[in-house]
């Protein structure tokens, strides 16, 4: 129950979180078996926007940004800073300034449910940021919370060290445990997707390549043939 | 009350649904009185999306997207696919291997009143889409719904065959067999408003122009120099 | 209590609005103390939209654009037209028509609390809005509201004549008497920012440029070195 | 597309809306297919609140209720008066004086999709309402709408005439040529359910009375005794 | 720009403020032009709760209710203290404590642009709140705001001494000089009301008594006699 | 990944559950350092709901009660069941049918994110639900789900037998392991607030009793004897 910051944390796999990038946040979500996704009010700053690796975590006050100020620290190449507050917000309580301090320590992106502001500039700085509210409304330095605890963000848990994709699509967390096994899942998913591609490009219908006429069938579907 | 696939429809005139798609949803919206708008929540992936074309309708369980799957069949060159649900979802029902067998049948677009998902996929692929939320989030194939019956969706009725229209505006509905009296009025609007245009970017004064002052003066305004 | 339309008005400083313009929404929110700043769904048409002005309000019935059109002939080159309704409301009540006939007067930008339309258009004339909504849904011209009154717009005070800046960030207000103390704290806001931004970017930790690290302790920071 | 108001209708059975209104809302919701429930967002102003009749229906302009007065001479005792506007609003186009209008015709109360007002008046005497909003905003007399065609309320269609059941769970929509399959439907449903109910009021496991152990082993359910 | 706290305010009239209060929210609505009421979203936490009196303006940080407590003091018997934060929020910054202390200098009531909490403590002691929402989640002291400013408040300006009035139907704000005029206003339009109920409930249409028949011809009614 | 169903859980303390039902949720959210609160808009259906109890949690599919069946017979009396869906929804997958089911096994309650229906007879049972909606909207049985697994519901962390204590102010989460210690902490704040609620009863100001002067200096605070 006591605020802490967490000095050293066990990290998900490197080329682990990169492979996950690679294949795309419906993907891992689908992969293991449809859990893991953020609420899909966080969108991603710019359309290209794309990040993969581990999270460093942060626990603010609702518009109080102190706890971030002492997570850029403790963070890593290739970390995604993740923070979230103890109630809703959507204060502006990451800018430019904080993305310098972060892209000089090789921070690979932000996953903030809250606001985010100087967008032109994190845009221009190419340093991806999925949020839940884009406002340039500033935040004070004075209450403590946490670093690198489970926290829940966005309707997910989420834990220090867990690896956190991002895309257009939306973010979705892996506990770092299951990166292998998760990436093995969605390798395959996507070679039997390629094929499904392939047969429904050339026009084979979804409802045979899916058997979905049995299921259909057994539904009780009614067809006719034309209402007047 | 039942759930039925209705497997042939009346369509709108197609030449009829180019003409709306150019002259674009706002003009459209006003051309038949005010009607017919879905709610603004829609939104198009990507700015460029332009879509016009009778839809084919599906009525899904929230979270389960079967009923799309034996839609896909029944769709024709230059039809709109128009999605809705049960109850309020944002799940992402659609993505790129749905879209790939709609781009097989020649289908143009797709409205849908939950959520999409691969949406780089189908930006890079031109397939236009019109949704409540982009998500990640991956839905079931259990549950028995309804292809090519009336629906209502984001507010409006739309029935199979009907008009759909969508552009950076939003979507609006045209009943199929108003579309030639939609387009004459729309034409005769897009006529009327070119020449105000042109006396507006003159300088003329839209008081003047729209003889609004004798209505201000009706409606009792009063007009004060300056307050201190 | 009655409604009026005033027809002079004393504006912000056109300088100085320039220079508020420039240094951005955030800056400027910051340098007057943390106020100011209108909700954050107040968003911009396009990204590149940028706005700084004097403000001529319009206070509408939701759903009527009538008192927009009284309010333009009394605009000036460089104003921004603020407008809001007496109810909430995401209707279209603005587009590329209104836009031709400010842009003809020189008019800068507008930003209101309801939706607005032909977007494409608007983007295309590089006329920068930003608003509440997207929407195609008309109004009518039938009820009486006012013009150049103070008006609540997205939660904040707006008084005629005040200075209004937007930019991807958002919007933000300034009040007409202040607008040359905030550009000189802005301006020192700036340039601190800016040895800020060095010193981040060469490494250093925002805990001990802040000096927060003696406020950590204060406040009972506990360090952990790693949890099980 | 012309705004009109229709004299006559054909209206829903009165002694089958009435047995309709006894089984309240849940169960002719299921009885008919789980179709025809508006919005969650409709609730009753206060929980006894209970209604069942045929529907006036009114097509508002949002902050305009001068179609309701315009429908109150078209209602007969017993109807429920359902108003709906053409775009969102949560202003009160609703209070006691029209209360007291629609009671000397013996209306049976009220479902708007908008707001509501004199709420304490209304509660006093029992006259009920589902509403979206609560709100003293008052509304303008101005704009044409129109009174007993389709509309769409709270995300369903109601038609002029068909049966509209509200109590605190909800409104639902029954098509008046429905009506007496559905209350059959019904009756049976409430016979199934209180033997139901009386099986699990003794103890009798759900998945036992449902047949459910067997669908649970179908898809393949993993129980485990613990977890560490 | 600077926060500050004013000891000494100009209040509304106690007895127009009584007599509003007995008028209800409503009429004061409708006998000011239709202004001054607070947003919807503001509701009573029990039914029976009514307020009026002068405000008592707290501007604070959202999370932090350290001004309420400034505030305090300067509260005299029959205000109402009215709460609003520079960002949204919903955390509980009041409950049984800060109303036994009001209660204890005989301020009337509560309007908070915000959450609260001990709702059933707040019931049994009687003391009327208006609110954003209910939640218990608690909030720090340590952030400056400032208290009888002028403050926008759920869409609305209050200034200090502005008389409040609450009850079922929300809130409205009256400006502390024109009570006297709008009490006036009110007094003549229940005369009005009260007259219209009794031609209303004798069965008089409304079209009728408010002379609506000649505007609906105006604006081109079309009466219909049945569809098919 | 998998989903499974947990036979055997490890319950919080029933006393200590006791004891903190006793305390309500305001009092133990701040007595484990303002932590564990689940978001506002999770109400009661009725004003006098309390529960305290050790959680059952299950995990649906949106629109789909499958695994709430499924999760009855694992129920102990004194038990809460704690229900929430992977993707959000309003649906009523809960009714009276199950509350006996429950009943009769002694469950507590309910708290659902999700929406619930049935609620006249719900409370004419006396069986408390807090719940995101109301909602008569039916739900399927086709889906597998998980039961006694840790769950986020509405935005908290909640682990089969963690406490989980309801009452008007929402919903709060106490972890098994943690209930003797926020036992303790809550009955220490519980005999403070007693002391303070007498001296501000008394009318000492909350500035003095709490110290807060220093800290209003200690921040700069400016008093203003009146404002013009």
């Amino acid at each position: 129950m006591k605020h802490r910051i967490v000095r050293n944390i066990r990290r998900a796999d490197a080329e682990g979180c990169k492979l996950l990038g690679q294949m795309g946040v419906a993907t891992v979500h689908e992969a293991q078996g449809r859990t893991g996704l953020l609420a899909p009010y966080m969108r991603p700053i710019y359309t290209s926007a794309r990040v993969a690796g581990p999270a460093v975590t942060v626990l603010c006050q609702a518009g109080d940004n102190l706890m971030i100020h002492a997570a850029v620290e403790l963070c890593q190449p290739g970390d995604v800073l993740v923070v979230t507050c103890t109630a809703e917000s959507t204060d502006g309580m990451f800018g430019d300034l904080l993305a310098t301090s972060l892209r000089s320590r090789g921070v690979a992106g932000l996953v903030i449910n809250a606001g985010v502001r100087d967008v032109a500039d994190l845009t221009a700085m190419d340093f991806p940021v999925w949020s839940k509210a884009i406002s340039a409304m500033g935040t004070v330095k004075a209450t403590l919370g946490s670093v690198n605890v489970p926290v829940t963000c966005a309707g997910e848990l989420i834990r220090p060290g867990d690896a956190v994709i991002g895309d257009l699509d939306g973010v979705v967390v892996v506990p770092r445990e299951d990166v292998t096994e998760v990436v093995k899942a969605a390798q395959a998913r996507i070679v039997k997707e390629e094929k499904n591609r392939e047969r429904l490009r050339a026009g084979e219908a979804g409802l045979d390549m899916y058997g979905l006429r049995a299921k259909l069938k057994d539904l009780g579907v009614v067809y006719v043939d034309q209402e007047d």
